[in-house]
Formats: structure tokens, sequence, C-alpha cells
């Protein structure tokens, strides 16, 4: 239940169109269900918009097929990120209607028809092409939310030329989630030319000293370019989510 | 220039009220002035909505006041950062009406009267006493940019019901600004209540594996909660920068 | 032999129930075995309450099962961590009554029927799914040290009613251990609403920078709630000792 | 006000000692106390036992001194840890009685007369002398928490038999504390010979690849030695704090 | 003696116009020459070009001017970097036509008149004016060495059409050394511009997570443009004598 | 397109060899192509000399197939590094006359007949065996952008006459790339005895404190020979193409 | 051929017992012989006492069997270590008489009949079981050296009495090698108990935190026992090797 | 009392030149005496040859006046490392005959007169001359325990013919300490000339990614020479302790 079905269901109920006993069921119905080896967060699309997110690393497809079901049973959107095949697997086994994104290692259920009204576009900028991995997370979990969603793949600082042509995909987001691995560069030069707001994303792409996205990370930390704010390695779920944040209002 | 400025520049002149000459000098006004050991950027104001913005640290006293008399002379608004007394004394020789805040260690000239119509709260909350001083750049930078704020201080997790006492607080606000030092937690709590974007700063403070700072970074990027993005230790300016680019729209 | 137990053999000599013979054959029974690659410590039980516990990973599976059959030789309890099925397959060949955790990747044998009288409870609290296995081993540890143990699993700071409703369990505890990966939050949320002994254990869950726990590591170090202490990175089976000893006082 | 004065107002109440009037009153206190910079957790001593310790570093004196002063009007017992002399000066001017510790750098007022009935003693070792300004800090903290605390110095193990030769005190100890800087080696030796809980403080003591005490922390994550748990560098405070929940039961 | 004027004294000897008394002293000259606290490498100029270069930082004035004056009594071209104010001091009672650069902090003395024939431009960029001290070591150090050189400050990333307006000099220079500290993202966008060989020097400018310029290091190693090589943090020597070297041919 | 067809070009329409409508076409061709998850900088010959490179790692063999196929199709050179058997497999399907150096991971195509003319012999060392791998990347790397390339390998300091014996080779060489992993001491040995740039490439080779390769690449950094500039851990592409544009001149 | 074998070569040519050309043929012998993989050292047996030994890591079986193939041909002692299986399996193909010793991951041949004369013993200790695969390293080397080895198995601090009640063992040793991971504490208590050299070996043994032996690395750098020096983690031959060269005087 | 010492008053008793009660009041003399803040090891220079050595960083002038004092009153020889002015004055007003080296940072009394009979030389040598201060503290600790010491400074690899032209030095030697800072690739080369023990000694010279030592501490500890060992950064004391172990046999 989110806010706004919420403050449908107070209205309907004043109007007398639901009863008392169906809203006291929906009010009083648990705030979380324990499964044992977890304790599902059914507050949450209430609290935040969106219920809990699975992330399917160090959880057994067992584990997560559980959590899935549980969730799907309410009808509500789901969204399992770091999902394996076996992961896929066993969360078919258990409910219908859910889809596997491999490039992003997603898998998502009772999806959203279109976007919510009134949002703009979130944009998904890569350095390279090896980057695409995590922005597909980026994208598959800022749609999940609602968002319309525009790419622009493989446009790093070593050809920069191909950035500035398409000043005008840049020019029209608003919010831009920027992908980049090795040194990191391209949030920093996307985050010069526009006025909104830019979410870094560094990935473990390189060798050597990129210790594994640790350089990226720095170097996007470090950025001389004004509002620029990070979030972890590999971490396209995390973006997509607070661009998500960003361009409800 | 600001855009808006520029769309009111450009209607002036269809209407004519402003001469061909005039908007051609304002037009191919140069875009960056170079002072030998600085190239200050005029054109940003109108590409990002803010001139340059000072980081004082790095820069003697004098080629602070060089540049600041410059953005003070286009009657564009100063923002300073990690000014310290002696950085004042010298621009207050080059310039008038320019304020030093000793605890957000700040300069600035040319303050906005009010905040921008449209804005929502952009709320700063801090986990200690000792974070303040962050929290405070944040708080003048998000101000100078036209953001009404408030502020909630020293509500950490060892005491996390001083926190839950002010969820009013939490609960209006259009983006809210967390900064905590030590293990840096509290984003995490409050990002788990809140359907904002939540931008964390972890700061300095802490003593022994806090290593100045990194144990709080690296704990907020690692946050379970959904959303929350981050800044480069004490960089409270990035975070009121980055409400202020969220909070625009 | 543990001091209890030599406190009744004195006694007994003493009434004349046990011969001189056999107490100085039960005094002077060599204080470690030696069988090459391992110098196992007998004296151990007498000294710290429990036998040498073995660490499975880095020995081969033969080595394991060498000292396994001489603890359950002398009807001592084994404790065997970070076992894996070919360690419990060679030891299942050299003793009986071995069992094998899969989960808390433990052996044990010769486990206590009942926890020691006077003791209170040890909780086991964990942040997510994924620590759940650390989490086991503190409780098999603790269990075959002779306490009650509890648990709360999934209960971290993204979702903190979770916590709080369970607020009975947290107060009528003796100690708590808390388990907790990526930013490692949770331990200073519970250090702040108790007064017992908070153990935390940082377990490697996580990606990017949470750089295999150590994050929760340090965060857990530099927790700002009182009287925490921390072990090693996956450590359950410190942290279940620890407990252990805490609690029989 | 802590649990047992709770319960003694409560009973006093039922005998009709104390007026509705009083009791309300105390019940309905709020709960912290907000100075702006700070917000005064005042609920701390009766959740946790003790009101909330002030950590002067990175508050200036002022700040201190208005903190410090709140807790003394409450006849709490004060406990501020990392004073200078600046602090204690400022404290000074709007409170009486308050002691200075300069080994410790410690600030108390309100100290326990005598230890708490019913507690065993808490032993604090260090290995060098450099590392006796964080175990006086530890002594200060239990002695303020109403432990018996008894101290032994300069036992590293370089010279092991100056520790073996005081058994005695070892033996004797219900909880103890290993101070010890440079290579950490100290708690195993003393977590292989005692059946109590053992606290390891790393001290910032040591040069080069000490790297300020990283080294000694990391030695004592990874003791051999079952049952050993670890604080902060330097954090005496923090291992005074755990050792007396220990002692309490 | 260079290589050059190796060559020279050579074909004198053979044309009868130097002594075969003179040649043989140049030649048995000794190599090097032992001060107690060094050893002076008086061999480097005809194996590299030019003498020993003092590195002034952790040797005391006294040591850099003893040094100092066996360059110059040789007529040598004499380069100090890292000096101070005390050095120089030292310096100039020994030695005469010493010339102290407060902002490179050079020692220079026999500065070469003219650049050397054949030579191209040495092009010194910065990304902030913060980074010009290092700057000038390397324009320093690169002038002593006989190349002709320009320099383009302040032209980072955040506002990257500065760069762009200067593209000519970009072009016509032969070698370009890019200096940088926060994010060191420049000479990645230079790299990918020009075909000249690029040196890139991070620095230690920066706060927080810039780690002192580890940071910047870290992201010039990862450049994604090609044929970028790297030197120490803050090494604008390193960089100026290797540019050198490439100008040379 | 290099600079120099460019110029060819010009002349040949100038002097009415080639029609305007050529020329139009040539100049107007795409700078780059977008290939949804590549966007190949076919301009990048034309501005460095060079086209693309590929880096296979972290791409699919069909997403290197692909790109490489565009770069073959217009006749230009084709270097790809970091290559798997799979990704060669891959691209010849696509495309004819590619070749695979396993040693070197590298796939090429229209590989220079010979030397360009004018240039110097680029010298390839390594410290060991080991770390020929490496150095046979920066040798195909260097012939593919035309160069002379020989080598010395397995001349590290524990044997240092094994280097002076080969004085001959050190001194007649235009550039030296030095590879070396452990200590990476070679590069300054090296550096003392030349006075042409000297590359230093660190390896991954060693174990323990080497840190795979971090250790060596620091060494490198600190050097105490002069003009040594250094990149990327097992970046044996960077070295060959910063040492091509060092030797073009 | 060694120093005394190169004295007596001398002694017999001035008795007339070798022909001139005999020993102009020894002296002349190459010093090295290059494999273009590798430049084989043969003089090091003459410098050092011992010919190249072969670390195989990163070098393939074939690589490994030729150097060991030329060695062995000179009647050379061989010595490779870190040898697998399958290096083992090639250099048998190539010469005869190689052991291959599992345990130690060692290749030897043309090993010493006994220990040399003179020598003392160097004992070889370990806190752990899991530590004795790098143990045997040292064991090997020593032994192919010339020494004679005494060992003593898993002893470590948290049972310190089985390393006390081998007092005499430590007492009559002429070097002692310790080897252990996790904390590392070991070499501090024998270096506290004896007067000869101790060699300390950190391991990679441990998890967590122990860093893959870092930890123990840093905790003997900083060991409080004078006169303890270290060699790189898991290097078991590095300690072996040195102990022989203190061993031989 | 040195194990000599008790072997000459065992004999003299026999003889009975020396009373019973003389021989059981020195063999019943404290092995430790308790100063509250020290507990100094008399048994030290029985059990070690060497009196306790006081390491004076974190200790009071007063604390190691109280200490030095108890050494020199039993006519014990005195070291104390890393002793400043301020040392040496609350020393000098306790004992006599206390002499402060600058250079060095150390205090000694009661030296040895000569060097012991038959020890061979312990060689010193340096890198650099910023390496000294660390040099010297290794050669006044090897003079002090009976050694011979000679020295050779600013020798490193940058000008390697200043080494080889001292090789009678090197080759003469019975123990070499070799100092070195930022690189540390001195160790390596002498590693591989000589056929003695080398004691490799990092120190924090150097800037940048120097790091204090660490670049040449990690160098040092990969070596491709065999058999050096490694001391902690900057620890000259600690390789003079080990050189003379060494020496001694």
């Amino acid at each position: 239940m989110t806010k706004d079905e919420l403050k449908e269901l107070l209205r309907q109920f004043k109007r007398g169109r639901v009863s008392e006993q169906h809203i006291i069921n929906e009010l009083t119905a648990p705030r979380f269900e324990s499964l044992g080896f977890a304790t599902v967060d059914h507050h949450r699309q209430l609290r935040q918009g969106f219920p809990e997110v699975i992330l399917c690393q160090g959880k057994s497809p067992q584990q997560v097929a559980e959590i899935a079901a549980r969730i799907i049973r309410r009808s509500q959107p789901l969204l399992a990120t770091r999902a394996t095949k076996n992961h896929y697997l066993a969360v078919r086994k258990k409910a219908r209607g859910v889809h596997y994104n491999e490039a992003a290692r997603t898998l998502t259920a009772n999806e959203p028809k279109n976007p919510l009204r009134g949002r703009g576009v979130v944009l998904v900028v890569t350095a390279g092409t090896s980057d695409i991995s995590v922005a597909e997370e980026a994208v598959v979990t800022a749609r999940m939310l609602g968002n319309r969603v525009e790419t622009l793949y493989d446009v790093g600082v070593a050809g920069i030329h191909r950035l500035f042509s398409q000043s005008n995909k840049l020019m029209s987001a608003s919010v831009i989630i920027v992908v980049a691995g090795m040194e990191g560069a391209l949030p920093s030069v996307v985050g010069g030319l526009v006025d909104v707001p830019v979410i870094a994303v560094p990935t473990s792409v390189g060798y050597g000293a990129s210790f594994g996205g640790i350089t990226a990370l720095l170097a996007m930390l470090n950025s001389c370019a004004s509002g620029i704010s990070v979030v972890n390695i590999d971490n396209g779920f995390g973006a997509g989510f607070a661009a998500s944040l960003i361009n409800k209002k």
C-alpha cells in the first residue's frame, strides 16, 4: 500500500464505500512478516513508496524465492538485484510473471505499465562498453519505480566529442546517472556542463591500480564539479533508486 | 547572468526595450577571464545557475581576493569555502559587503534576499555536536543558492529516540542532508524512514580507526537503506549544492 | 578435566574414595600431546573451561580427524569450526557421534545435554539474511559452551521498527551478539538501547566498498554507543566464546 | 535516574510516601534537552545505567561546559573524556567539584563513594609504559561506573616472566582489560591463561609500520586465543565501559 | 662535462689545441667526491646530460650548501628542489649567483642563457590555481635543462571550455605536462585530444578522500586515454626532467 | 585517416585530382559510429595517429568482434589487448587476416609492413621471466604503431652484471621500457645509466606483500633516478603507446 | 663453482696438477646463459655460494624445465620453489634425480649428503598446524644449503606452556625461524627468550582482518623484542636462505 | 649479569673465592623491579646479553630518567633510543656519564671500551644523505653491543658506480645493514653481490607515494635477492641489534 493508496482508502471509508472492518483489516495488517531467515518489511511501500527490494547476493535461491513469493502474493511490484539464473529458476517455481534480465541481473514482476505522470527523464550515461551491465541495473530500477529512462553508452573522456555531440540529451534530462570505471572522470565533465543532479556510479571495470573500482570511486568523490553525489561501486540499483526519489518531486 | 536573466534579456530585446548594441555586448562578454594564476569561469552562472565557487584551501589570500573581486564586480553572488580569517581580511580590502561565517568557514556576498519561490525545505541533520561545522557549510551553501534550510543537530543513533521525536521535521523536508562522523550510521536510519532524497556527508570526527572520516564514508557508501548518495569527507559545500539542484525541480 | 571436575577429584581423594595412584595419574597426564603436525593442548579445558577448538580452515581433513579423535577419546566436548563436508567425512571415519551443521560449518560431539545452571540468555541478532551463517557459528559455539541461546534475524536499520517490535527479547538477554555486514550500523542502535554487554561481529556480506567486511568492522570499532566490543570479520566462534565467558559469571 | 532509582520511586509512591504530582513530574521530565548545538540525552541513565558521557575532542570548551553543567545540575555523575586543560577550565567556571585527571585526560564529578556491591575486580594490564595514558582512561571510567579496579603495568611479551610472576592478579580478576601498542601480542598471551572475558585495547604507541595503532588493532582482532574482544584504538573509555557492563552481572 | 663537451675536448686534443696533460686531468678527474654525509656524483653530467640535482628535503641547510658549492665550483648548472628559505640562506653564504624561486621552491645557478637549439615547446597545464606551485617546479626544471616552456593554468574539467579555447597551445606543443589534484581527470581529457607524449603529475591538492594526492595518482594511472605516463605525487621536478629527455630528440 | 593522409587529400583536391564530392564525403564521414553498446571513435586516427584500441577485458567476444569488424572494414590497423582465445574466435568469424598472439594476449590486423622512417629503437627490458607476458604486449603495441623494437629479458638487479654486460643495447636505444614485478628496482638502475626517456611498467609478478604489483608500482613512482615515468600495473599497452609517441619525434 | 672450489682450483694449478688450458676454460666460462626467456646466472654460486634458485610461480613448466636442466647439467645443486606437480613432471622429462616435496612445494636435485661442518642447528618453529607448509619450504632450503635443521610445530601463544616445555630446543639453536599467521605474536615471545638471531616469517594463515598475512607481517615488524628481522609473507625460502647465511659463520 | 659473568661467578664459588651468602644474594636478586609506570627487566642481560633498552618515544623525560638511573646504578650499559634533548636533560640530573648523540637520537652510558674479541665488521650503508640519522642509530647500537662498525653513505642506485667502487668494503664485512628510503632498491643490489647476511632498514625519507617509508618497506620485503631480512621503518636500533646477534657467533 503506497501513501496515495492509503489516502484513497481513507476517502473511500469516509464516503461509506468501504466497511469499517475492511479498513481495520488493512490498517492492522502486520508491518512485517517473519520467515525465520528473513523479516520481510511489508510497511516499506507505505513508508518509502516501494516494497523491500531483494539483494540476491548472499541469499540462497530458496530464500529469494520465499521472499519474492510473499511480495508477489500482495500484488506488490517485485525487484530483485544481483540475481543469478539459479535465483530466477527458484523464483519461477513459486510465482508467475517473473522476468529475468541477464545483462542487468534483475528479477522483476508486476512492473508498472507506464511511467508515472509528471516525471522527467532519467538519463543513464556510461564511459565504456564494460560499464553497461551496471548501467542496466540502474535502468531497470528506475523503470520499476515509474520513471522514463534514456541511455547514452560508451562516451568516455578519451573521445570527449562523442559526449558533446549529444548535448541535447544531456540538457533535457531531469536527473543524470553517470557510470564509469577506470579513472572515473566522466561525471566531472558531465557535472560541469549541466544544471541538474548528477549521480556518479563507479564500476569495478579496469585492472591493476583500478583496485576493483576504488580508483573510480575516489575520483568521483573528489570531483571538482559541484553537486555530484556518489553511490557504492557497481551499485546501479542505488543510483536508480536515488534518481527516482529526485525525479519524483 | 542566469538562464532566467538571459530569457528576460531576449524578451526585452524583442520588445525593443533593450538596444541591439546592449544585447550584443552582453552575449559576447568573455566566458572566462584569465588572471595568470586563475581562469575565472564567468559562464558558469548561465550554465549551472551559480557562478564559480572559490575553494580557498590551497590558495593564497591574495589569489582569493583577486578572484572574489571579479565576481563581486559583476554583482554575482559570492561563495568562498574553507576560508580562514586571513582570506577574509584580504577579500575585505578589495570588496565591500563580504560576510565571514567562522563556524562554516565561508565568505559570502550578494546573498539572495529570500528563498526562491517553489522550493521545499532542505533539512540538515547531524549525528553529533562536532559535526556542526561541516553542517553549517552545507547550510550556508544551500541558502546562497536560494533554498529554505532547517537544522536538527546531535541526534545520533546512540540515543535514537532523539531522532524519532522529530519525525515531523524529517517527514516535511524535500531533501535531507545527514552529516555524521565515527561509524556514520545515521544516514541509514534516516534513509529507512523517509521517501525523499538523502545526501550523506561523512565527517572527519572521531579517532583511531575512524581514519579521518574514511570509516564514516565507507559506511555511508554501503548503506542498506535505498537511495542514499554520498559526497566527500567534510564536503558540506557539495552536499548543499547537490541538495539545491534536487530542490530546484 | 574442568576446574569443577578437579575440585571434585580432590574432594573424592580426601574422602578416600579415590586412590592415590588414580589422582597421581590424573594430575600427571600430559598437558599436551604431540602429533608432529600439531601439539594438542589437553590442559586447556582445566585452564579455560573448554578443550582446544579446531579451526579446520588450512588443515587437511586427515589432520582435523587426528586431532578430533584425540579429543573425543578423552570424552571431551568437540567443537571444530569452518569445517567443510570433507573434514566431516574424514572425522566420521575416526570417531562416532559427530554432527555436522552445514549452515554454521561446525563439527560437534559430546554436546552438553542442558544449558549450565545460572546462565542467562545469549541473544544473537543479525542485520540481514546473508549474515545468518556467521550467526549460526556463534549459536553453536555458545550452546556447546553450555549457554541458552535465542535468535532474532534480519532486523537491520533500514527497517528499524522490526527491531523495536522485539524490544522484549533485547531487554531480557544477558549478552547480545549483533552480526552485520555492509555498513555495520546495527550494533550501535542495539548498544544504545540496552544495558548489557554487546559483542559486534562484522561479516563479509556486501560488495564494492564493503571490502569483504572491512567497512562493517571499522564502523563497529567506531560505534558511538558505549560498551560495544568487536571480534574479527565473520568470527561467529569468537563472539560465541566471548559471550559464554561473560554469561558464566 | 537509574533503573534502581525508578523502582524505588514506584515503591515509595505505592506506600504513599511520594505524591502523585511528584512522580508524574519525574516520569514526564524531558528525555532530552536541546542546546542547539547538542541534544543532551537525559534518558540514558535510566536506559543504560549511566548518563551521557562527553567526548570532548571536537567540541569547544564552551560546548563541553554547557553540557557538563546540565548533567551536574541533575546530580548525575559526570564523565568527560579526551579533555584538555582548556575544557577543564571552562567547565570549572560553570560547575563545582569537577576533577581533572591529566594522565587519563578525564573530567569527573559526583564520583561514586564506593564500588557497587557484588562486583568483582576489573584488572587493567599494559604492555608498556607508554600505554598507561590509555589504561588510565579505562581505570577512571570503570571506577566512575562503580567497579573495583586494579592495575598491572609494563609487563609486555618481550619479558614474559614479568607477567607470569603476577598470575595471582590475573587469576583473581573478573574482567581483564589488556592495553598494548606495537605488535599488540599481550592480549593473546593473557587470553590463553585465564577463563574470564578479556577486552583488548590497541594503542597508537609505536612508529613506522605500527601505523598509529592499526597493527596492534589487527593483531588483537586476529588473536588465536579464544574469547577476546576488541575496542577502537586508544579507546580506554570503551574498554572500561564494556568491562563494567560485564562485571555488573 | 657533457657528452658534447667531451667530443669537443677530444677534437681539440686531436688538433693539438689542448695538451696531453690537460686531457688526462679532465678524463681522470674523480667520478664522485665523498663528503662523508654525501657522495657527490660528478659523473652524472657526462652520463645523463645534467649534474646531480639536490633534493633539499631531509637535508640540513649546511649539507645542501656543501653539495651545492661543489657543483657551482665546477661551473656546472645547479638545481636544488624543495628548498626552503633556510636552505637558500646557507647556500648563498657559500656561493654566488644563486637564485631562489619561492613558488617553485627551487635554487638555481649557472642557468642556461637560451633554450637549446632544435627543441620544441614543453607545455605545462594545471587543473587549478592550487596546483601552480608543483607546476612551477616542472617549469624551472625544464628551463634549467634547456627547454622552451609555456604554461596554461586553471583550466580543469569542471569548465572544460577553458581548455578547448586554448587548443592551439595544446596542438603546437612537443610534450605536455598536466598537473592536477582532486580527481585528477584533466590528463585523460588532454590525452584524448593530442598526439604528443603527456606526462601526468598528481598533486596533493584536495581534502578528505583525496588522501594527499593518492586519488589523483590512481586516476592518472588508470587513464582511458592512451600514452599517458605518470610521476610521483607533487613531483614537478620529475615531470620536467622526463619532458626534457623526451624533447631532446 | 591519419593527419598525413588528410594533408595528401587536400593537396590532391587542390590539384584537381579529387572531386569536390569525394572530399566532402571524406570530411563529413561520421566521427563516431554508435553500436548501442559502443560508440566507436573513428576520428581518433586523425586526432592521435592510430584508431581506437580495443580493451577486450570486460567485453563479450561478440562485442569485440562487432567493433573490430568496423575498424578492419575501414582498412585501419587493428589492435585489441587482453584478448582471450574466445575473443579471437569471435573476431575471426567476422573478419579476415586477424592474428592472435597468445603470450601478449593481443589481436592484430593490417599490421604495418615496416617500421616508420626516422624512428629509433624502442628497447623493452624485463627483470624476470614472469614479466615477459606484459613486455610482449608492449612489443606488439610499439610494432603496430610503426616502431623498431628490441628486447632484453630476465636481467634483474639480483644479478646486475647481466644488465651491465648489455650496456650497448641500453646506450643505443631511443626509448626504454623497463618491466618489473616484485620490488620493482630495475627502472631505477637503468634510469641511472642512460640519458633517454625510461618508461617503467610494474607487473603483478610476486606474492605476499607484492600485493599484485602495488609494491613495484610504488617503488617505480619513488625512483631516485631522474626522468622515469610510470604506467599502470601490467599495462604493457600503455608503455608501448607512450614509447611510440616519444619515438615519433 | 663455489669460492672454496675456486681456491682449490687455483692451488691445483699452482702445483701443476691442472693445465693452463683447463683453468682458463673454467675461469672464462660464461657468467650467464641466455635462453631468450631467461638469463641464467651461472656466476651466482661463486658470488653467493649457491646457484640461482628458481621461483616456479609465474613460469611455465617448460621454462622451469629448461632452466633446471642447465643447472643440473653443471652438477650444481638445484632448488626450485613454489613448484606444482606440473612443474615437476616437466622437469622430470629433462633431468634425472629430481625430488618433489609436495608439502614444501619444492623441487630439488644434487642435494648435499651431509650438513656442512661447523654449522649449528637451524630451528624452525610454527605457531599452528596450518603454517607447516611454509615452514617446510624453509626446512628444505636450509638443508639444501648445508645446514642441520630441527623443527617445533604448533606451539602458538594461546597455549604458551607448549613452547616453554621445549626451552632446551630453543636454547641450543644457532638461528631460529619462527613461522606464524593470524596475529603473528610468537616471534616476539621467542625473541624475548633467546640470544640468537630470530627470523620471523608471516604466513597467510587466517581469515577476515588477517588480510592474507598482512596482520602477521605488521605485528612482526613491530615486535617489542629486540633483534627480530622479517621476510615476506609465506617466504619460507627467504627465511631458510637468510638463516643459512647467518649459520655459515 | 651476563651469561659469562654468571659462569665466572659459579667458578669463583666452587673455588671458595666467593661466599655462599654472596652467590645467594646475586642469584636471588629480583629479576625485575616495579616502578609503578614501568617494570624494569633486570634479568634481560642474563637472558639476552644486554639489559633492557629504553625506547624514549612515548615516555616522559622523568620516566626515562627513573629507568635509566636504575640501569646505570647496576653498572649495566645504558642505551636509550629516540631520545630528545629533554630526555637527555632529565637523565643527566639523575646519573653521570651519559652521552647524547643528537644525529642518532641516542643516550648512552657505560659504553664498552673495545669491540668484543672475535667479532667481524658490521657495515652500515645508506642510499642517501637523508637516511644517515637512522643509520647512526644502528651504528651506536652495534657499537654499544660490542661490535666494530664501518659506514658507507650516499651510494644509492641512481649512481650505482659509487657502490661498486667500494666493493672491498662490501666483501670484507660480516654483516651488512642497508638503509634506504624512497624506492628502497639498494638492499637488492647489495644482496645480489655479497654472501653475508643483509639486514634492510626502510626509512621514511621521501614524499608523495613513499607514504612515510611504506614503499621502501614493501620493496625490501619483495627483494629478488636471496637472504635479505627486514626491520621496521626507521628502526636503526633493531637492525643494529640483529646485526650484533648475527656477528656474535
